[in-house]
């Protein structure tokens, strides 16, 4: 039988990871703020001081299943920094493609995630999820997970292109 | 006459960073959070690979005035990646002391951070904000950033201690 295997992902996936974010923002109805390439995922994320690190979800066939490896889902993270707490982690994405839910997919994802930042010392990670998305916020909850913008009353603030060149007067 | 100098903190500067720390998480309310030492500080933000930035606000005296240079405020960002994107800048702290606001100080900051983002070739810096703090949203907000949890419905959830070494299974 086919298994789902969780690993680091490799240059070589930079295009499915790219059709996977594609998918996401489609998901999010966010889908033109798409700006990313494939290039400039391979040189960010595979250099020698890469700026993300990202696990991937691979179909595994089972011997002489016809079909090759496929990968079905990711998670992409990066080191932030708490001036409460130090080093920490931030999940910038987590997708499993529609068809391969309800299997425990991103579950495990978020665990490999978790032991990455328990080695390295961190004593949190945080996300960002649209308040629409009650299944993925449902499963985060489960998973132990504090809704801090209801908890505490934080917002997310974003400066973009034209405020940040007005701020920066050019 | 004194001015203020918005300028690169130094390592030296990391005992009045974490007064600033602790003030701010105290305005917060969410004092008990903070466990960062100075050490900590010097160690993670002026290393070979810096895991953190700052400015800070400096008030110098005019020639003849009796008292030192004086740090009021800081900023402390550090960058992250959007897939939508690429390379951004999070913008983790701002804060300036109460008897030296009204001046612009928090404003040139978020200038200074502004000028970083475009020099970096970043699309966008983030932060995030309390919602009872009307006054810190009006700024953003005047500065031309958009509160995309309002706009987009984006809630932070954090997963910690505890429930991460439950997830990895420690």
């Amino acid at each position: 039988m086919a298994f789902v295997q969780i690993r680091a992902a490799r240059e070589g996936d930079c295009g499915d990871i790219l059709r996977l974010i594609r998918e996401l923002a489609e998901f999010e109805k966010l889908s033109d703020q798409v700006k990313i390439s494939e290039e400039v995922l391979r040189a960010d994320g595979f250099g020698e001081n890469p700026f993300y690190h990202c696990f991937v979800a691979e179909i595994i066939p089972a011997p002489g299943e016809r079909q090759g490896p496929c990968i079905v889902g990711y998670g992409l993270y990066y080191f932030i920094y708490s001036t409460w707490k130090g080093r920490n982690i931030y999940l910038e994405d987590i997708y499993v493609m529609p068809e391969y839910r309800g299997q425990g997919i991103g579950s495990k994802i978020i665990k490999k995630v978790a032991e990455v930042a328990l080695d390295q010392g961190c004593s949190q990670f945080r996300l960002e999820v649209l308040e629409w998305n009650k299944k993925a916020m449902d499963l985060y909850k489960a998973l132990g997970a504090q809704d801090v913008t209801q908890a505490e009353g934080w917002h997310a603030f974003r400066f973009e292109g034209e405020a940040m060149r007005k701020l920066a007067g050019r």
